[in-house]
């Protein structure tokens, strides 16, 4: 009976999410512009209703009497109780209060962090920050201290369990291998020809190229749809629709193709997990970087591979033929794969990309475990990015400000774009064994059996299993950088002829 | 204090049917198939959770209390709390138990309908349809016999204030005029050559012409949007946020264009209601005629007009040169405005149009206030069918069972197509004092003037005055038939030389 009246009480509020799920795609895919005021308003109203059902005591009463009797139920229940529970501590310790006059405070916050960065002014910022940091100290007083420091309650909010031990340890081995490639790659004369990639590309043949990749790594259209908005976004709004949207710049075709590409990966483990979990919290991915490391296998170690190209690159040529028709395979994978450190996260090649987030993640680190100031993050930020990458931002604007991360609270989150990377670089060591001819599968553009090793060991379990859970038992071990190491190494080292 | 309440309180339920709104485009422009039965639960919840909020003891409270101070109440809040009262009552005045079992025997009804419709076998349908009969003369018992006879009241739940005697007047009028028009046309000699409408017109061309004839009507793109369905729509989601679908049938364009300019005159009226009532229960159409008058308006008296195809006629050959290149104007103007009496109402023509909704009325009026039989429709149908139209079905599938409204339990809603028809002659009439050159400006495609028009006279008091306010304050006389029948008398004689 109380099993019932529960997972009757979460399906309602999914029903919510669902509904607010709907608006957010609208609102970034065609909304007329209007209407969008009002429709805010909506949103506010679906929020706060959802927010006291999530926070009220009958949803207080139901999960104790279901811990009571524990033992008693199935895992899925067991599970879904214990996320349930993490989400209502989280929402229910902070007083009311001090909630409202935190959102309103990260609200300015993140318009003043606009404003700072437009006119590059981190004083301006400062405050906002400061007093952003002190609130996410209190509330982690509130939550309790996880795993032995303050800065693993924030990690332990994306990324289950996550802690600064491992991260240290895994970032540790991968920046060393990483910054000796990016300077065997400076010093190398073997630099890719890139203007190809700028010619344009009318964005209906972008489109329909989009359609074909998504069909080629087996999205399900019955399951999803795909749509175009400023900033490319997948979102899972029920178990049987998870729609991406990517965007078209007629003269950078990379934001569209890896855009779609990677906004796949995140549809494809919404699409593909088990259906008895539908309707509950769990039909979900199970952190912030198992989901992304859905999204960067596909991106990186499917969709910038040379097999995968030599399957494709006679279709691209076709959709684009001015652009690519005299350009050979070789020189156009080196020029997607090109590396060059560069001061924004956001456009980083592969390589690269994990060192803007080391920079983050030590910062973040720092200044809740240790004793780093606010006031002292322009400097800290720039020596990083001069120690690590070699170049130093001359202003604030392309340095600490670049982000709106922070602005909004969500320290703890960055680490999660590296670890999808770490993750993926596992699930493809495993996959080897089982899937021996994965370039083959590639070259033939039979790219099914990877999304179905995938489905088996990631995709079906949704939030079922905790993420190191799902990494041992489907590698056989926990999180482990070397695998990433040895890729980047391997990769980077024949492209560049190093 | 209380006055702000109540708006907040009306504020809120419009933020549901907003979610809703939403959710009900989404569904019907492209959700994938896989998550459309998660989405119909989504929509149960949140109609539940706005039934509660529209029958509340609380909202209850408040209208008594709005009530007791109505003459302090200024002209937007009283006509609000008019409103409301109307749907509240009309809600809460059904014992809660009594509507669930009608609503689980209405949705029955319609899956029996379907089935009934596609076996061609009214006996199956029977039963439900004498159920629902009986549930809704129950329901008039709750709300109250309205202007003196009980099918009045079912009139007036779309057509405020309507009445059997106004309609059996206004509708005797037009039945004249439209069956001498109907018998001297069948046995003209001067037949249409319509040929030309079925030939191949394809999908992106009939969407480009589509978007300008939305342009040149006065459609405003930055508060709706275009997209496909099944059967068209338009559905004002908030005030900035009027969207309009169509359907593109490859061999037969007007679907589509027609389709559009039919959705595009109801779109209008949302766009065009004063902002000021926006949010408020006063920000739509102030009933289901006069929301018709807007539609038929434009898709009847400008978009089958000849002077509106005198200016379009090219661009229309542009669009479709292999279908329309070597057919002259008049034979086209003749092809469009084509009159054969048929059976099916949804696709009759204009003049015979009236003729269908006539005797769907007649049967509604006898069947509440006279003592005709549900058992004894389909004789009542096909004698009406022979008499005014002069053919008779030869299966109830082509008969009385073609249409959805009696099995969704919606009797008094058909007259309203009609009322929109007759409505809308009145306007044309009362706009020719103030625009005598309406002809030269379709001819010239200055369609503003006309959206202008109808905004001061219509659309900008959405819901605030009632359809016979409106009529009177706008054209200074009552319902009357005799604008419609002139129209029409005039149109079809010059059509086909009478």
């Amino acid at each position: 009976m109380t099993v019932q009246q529960f997972t009757d009480y979460v399906k309602k509020m999914q029903h919510y999410q669902e509904a607010l799920g709907v608006i957010y795609w609208d609102m970034r895919t065609g909304a007329p512009k209007k209407g969008v005021a009002q429709r805010s308003e909506v949103v506010g109203t679906l929020s706060a209703s959802l927010f006291d059902m999530q926070t009220s005591e009958q949803l207080g009463g139901l999960l104790t009497a279901l811990e009571a009797q524990n033992t008693e139920l199935d895992y899925v229940t067991r599970r879904l109780v214990e996320e349930v529970r993490k989400n209502y501590d989280q929402n229910k310790k902070i007083p009311a209060e001090e909630y409202k006059e935190y959102v309103i405070l990260q609200a300015k916050a993140e318009t003043v962090w606009e404003e700072a960065k437009a006119t590059n002014d981190f004083a301006q910022f400062l405050p906002y920050l400061e007093q952003i940091i002190e609130w996410q100290k209190k509330f982690i007083q509130y939550w309790g201290v996880k795993n032995g420091s303050t800065y693993n309650t924030l990690l332990d909010l994306y990324e289950p369990d996550m802690t600064t031990e491992v991260l240290d340890q895994v970032f540790g081995e991968l920046r060393e291998t990483i910054v000796a490639l990016v300077q065997k790659i400076a010093a190398s004369p073997n630099k890719p020809d890139t203007t190809m990639l700028f010619k344009q590309f009318p964005k209906e043949a972008q489109r329909a190229l989009s359609l074909e990749m998504l069909t080629q790594l087996g999205y399900d259209f019955d399951a999803g749809r795909l749509d175009e908005s400023v900033h490319p976004f997948m979102i899972g709004i029920n178990h049987g629709d998870a729609r991406i949207t990517t965007k078209y710049d007629e003269h950078d075709f990379r934001s569209a193709i890896f855009g779609t590409i990677h906004e796949c990966g995140h549809a494809m483990y919404e699409q593909n997990i088990d259906a008895k979990l539908a309707g509950t919290l769990l039909a979900t991915g199970t952190s912030t970087g198992i989901h992304e490391s859905q999204s960067l296998f596909y991106e990186n170690l499917v969709g910038r591979n040379e097999k995968f190209w030599a399957h494709n690159y006679e279709r691209l040529q076709k959709h684009s033929p001015a652009q690519f028709g005299d350009v050979p395979l070789n020189d156009f994978l080196r020029a997607i794969n090109m590396v060059e450190p560069s001061l924004i996260r956001i456009e980083a090649d592969e390589l690269t990309y994990p060192l803007h987030i080391m920079i983050r993640y030590e910062i973040e680190r720092d200044l809740f475990n240790g004793d780093l100031q606010a006031k002292d993050l322009p400097e800290v930020w720039n020596a990083k990015y001069e120690e690590y990458l070699g170049i130093r931002p001359d202003n604030d604007a392309k340095g600490v400000l670049q982000d709106v991360h922070w602005a909004g609270g969500m320290f703890g989150y960055f680490p999660s774009y590296a670890l999808g990377m770490i993750y993926a670089a596992q699930w493809k060591h495993a996959m080897d064994q089982d899937l021996p001819n994965f370039d083959d599968l590639l070259a033939k553009g039979e790219l099914l059996p990877i999304r179905e090793w995938l489905t088996e060991k990631v995709h079906q379990y949704g939030a079922l299993k905790k993420p190191f859970e799902l990494l041992q038992d489907a590698t056989g071990e926990g999180l482990n950088a070397k695998y990433l190491a040895n890729y980047l190494q391997e990769k980077y080292t024949k492209l560049y002829q190093l």
